[in-house]
């Protein structure tokens, strides 16, 4: 983290106009409630404008018009997005961590018949099996194990310790944290009396380009065909991804959530945590999804739903609202049944 | 996948009655609504009886009499149960894939005093502690852990990255999926003022027989003795499985669900994802529980169970019903309250 | 386990008056229920007080006072908390298990510039990356992989498949238990027009002394400063702890439950299974939340919290006690409506 830029270097990389001291040095970047004089942050959101002048950073992304220059005592860089360009920032004072050795480790165990690419690099105890492709400039990290006919597109990124089972199609761009599971046999039995019967399950899991899927989470392989994650969604943690699930493309999922089998999930859908999706649903597209929702049937495009079981969230706050007001709700009743039928604790009693 | 057989070589292989071309060639199994001409396929749920003549599949298993024999366009095969027989078409088409190389791999760490049988298969950097054993044609994939004193039995799959703690046992016929932990310590502390003391967990975890257990999913040993899970029992992924539970036998369960400590289910139950249960619960044999419910007292045998806290399903379902018309109900309440008491939005806002 | 003792000699161990026969032999310990004549168990609990004189076990522990002399026929030590005399037993009669050979299995890859304490067990397989450091007696199991600059403490104990990402610390005595992966990337993402741009997550985690991680729990990340968790904090399996969240010191977390990014939670906390918290909210010190709790705004120190959404315990409590009699309010509306307003089955199908 040696880098350093002066306020003037960093307006010009920002395509921004520098109002302050051109010649602050910035050593590094930092929320702006933490950062010090050597630090580049950024108030992108009326919350934090108190902070612009309690803050100690050097510099201050800011958007032109959103703050009063006469006040203001620090040196700000005014961008149209200041967090879009806090993140450019980042990533420059933050360049990608490549201490993994190029190239193949001595230790890892590659099938005579899997296709390395020449610019991937392979870590320790890596096994690859049969018939696998790694594409270029991909990192596969130590001990990830790739069953046979495995297929990893390029500049991919494979955590140690994920397993990808027999088949899996994975496309460019995609990363998978630590210990996920992608390919693991779907939850697939049939009755034979009182005892389940394994159903095979034969098909695979197509991940697509931009994907990115978070620590043990898992995606089971399906039944026939695949379980398929379409461009660009991202999964949270402990995800659960039952066979033949079809998640589209832009999709957010937050950690612990499940998604049964068979079940098809839309473009540009956010759904919360810990939430629950029985099988053979449909969920349309630009679908939000609150955290701890139990969804038991199909929800149209564009809804917004809550609660287990799942209403849609003005129906679910409603509710809520109503629930608040259930205990008083039964005095009343008490009280009116005293005056409409006389007292009568017998009956109530009876009818409670 | 180079296998074909005719229509009439599988109704024989299935002892069914061919009705149309038996000289069709099958190259293949799928589903219904994505068969090609070459496909064998089924129906054995009526909604999907419109697919007879609409599928493109070149032979359909159906029941005989679940059809209409005049107007059918198809080669079908009558078999009793369609889909018992499609699975064993499923199994003849699609082997048990066998891509590991037999034997022991050169890269495997076996301690010495370890008993492994001649004929199974050991992964690449499997690890197999001191005193382990593991029975005929077993299969351990590569990245397996075996700590000391684990005993697995015959024909059993273990799964790459599965982690066996000190003293597990593993019956025949087991099936663990990637990633699984059997034998992690249990959650077990004593108060010591305001901090944890960990209490050791001596015991183990015993599986039996035909078990699987799913990708990710934890099971704890036990404090003293050991966590157990029937004969022919199957678990999800990410399910947790606390010290000294008991599962009983052919009882399924569903991604994400929890078990705490002590808690005893039994036989033939069915549990559904993301449900939760307290420990030091007796949850009794055939017992059903809904997907994402809260489990708080003991159930007796052949009870369905739902919500959070459960209720029995018919009262649950009632529940469900009323809390529906709940927000309209207060504004019957005070409709009744003006009547009753006269016009007063004082009292109401206070009694509310 | 072949240490003995006799009834007086454990007597003498634990400062405890012996009343019975000073020379019975033990050889194990067991709970009472399940003990035999060679164990030593205890009761501190009035519920098992009948188990006294109906137990095979061969000394009991208890508390002086807590159990009537006249009448036990069992060799029994007083002791003045019973259940922690029982842990020292256990410890004694199973003592910590040493399985691995001592110092650094030949088939581990170490960086050269990783510094390993000569005293340390590192097994089979463990990768250690550049620039990280091990503690005296840490016992690094087989398959645990150290990115670069991971610093562990003295005494620790990380069991195999735990992923350990670049910068972690982790103080002394910290059990992982296997299967965690700690400092995953945060799901931290930007919109850019409809997709996800990765917002890269620069911090770390750092995991202060005695705290215990589950299997499969996964710990992120922070995006920038550090992930913590507190001095005596235990987690249990399959827990999510999301990026740049802060759990205080002695707080225990049960199963499944998520805790969203940002989240500050306090100490001495008791968190029940399956609960979920969103982010950025402040939960203070001394709080319990049930099971499946679903928390959505900060609570202040002390309070009791349970459902989904919570509500404080008392407040909870109350309002599923009404919700049993919402079915039957139902009714006894209808019946006031009948005679307040008439018999109008058609007003009230619309205004339900």
């Amino acid at each position: 983290m040696s880098l350093s830029m002066s306020a003037a270097e960093i307006a010009a990389f920002l395509g921004g106009t520098l109002v302050g001291n051109p010649d602050v040095v910035i050593r590094g970047v930092s929320k702006i409630e933490d950062a010090c004089s050597s630090d580049a942050s950024f108030i992108a959101n009326v919350k934090y404008a108190r902070f612009l002048n309690a803050t100690a950073a050097g510099v201050v992304l800011v958007a032109p018009g959103s703050y009063d220059r006469e006040t203001c005592e620090r040196t700000v860089i005014e961008v149209a997005d200041p967090y879009h360009g806090f993140l450019r920032l980042l990533e420059k004072y933050h360049p990608k961590l490549t201490w993994l050795a190029p190239g193949i480790d001595s230790t890892a165990v590659i099938s005579p018949d899997a296709v390395v690419a020449g610019d991937a690099t392979i870590g320790a105890f890596v096994f690859i099996g049969p018939r696998c492709r790694v594409g270029s400039r991909t990192t596969i990290h130590p001990h990830v194990v790739l069953a046979a006919d495995v297929c990893i597109g390029a500049d991919c990124e494979i955590h140690s310790h994920v397993s990808l089972r027999e088949g899996v199609r994975v496309g460019d761009r995609v990363i998978i944290q630590n210990g996920a599971v992608i390919g693991s046999d779907g939850f697939g039995f049939a009755m034979s009396g009182d005892e389940y019967r394994k159903v095979p399950q034969m098909g695979t899991v197509v991940i697509e380009d931009d994907v990115e899927i978070g620590a043990n989470t898992t995606v089971d392989r399906a039944t026939l065909g695949h379980t398929a994650i379409g461009r660009g969604t991202k999964l949270d943690n402990l995800i659960q991804v039952a066979h033949n699930v079809t998640i589209g493309s832009h999709t957010g999922i937050a950690a612990q959530t499940g998604i049964s089998g068979s079940t098809k999930i839309g473009d540009r859908c956010q759904i919360g945590g810990q939430a629950g999706l029985v099988g053979h649903l449909r969920v349309g597209n630009d679908v939000k999804i609150a955290a701890q929702s139990g969804i038991g049937s199909d929800i149209a495009d564009g809804q917004i739903m809550a609660g287990s079981p799942a209403r849609p969230l003005t129906a679910w706050r409603r509710l809520e609202g109503s629930l608040s007001r259930l205990p008083a709700l039964l005095q009343r009743v008490r009280d009116i049944e005293a005056v409409v039928f006389g007292k009568d604790a017998q009956g109530k009693q009876k009818s409670e």
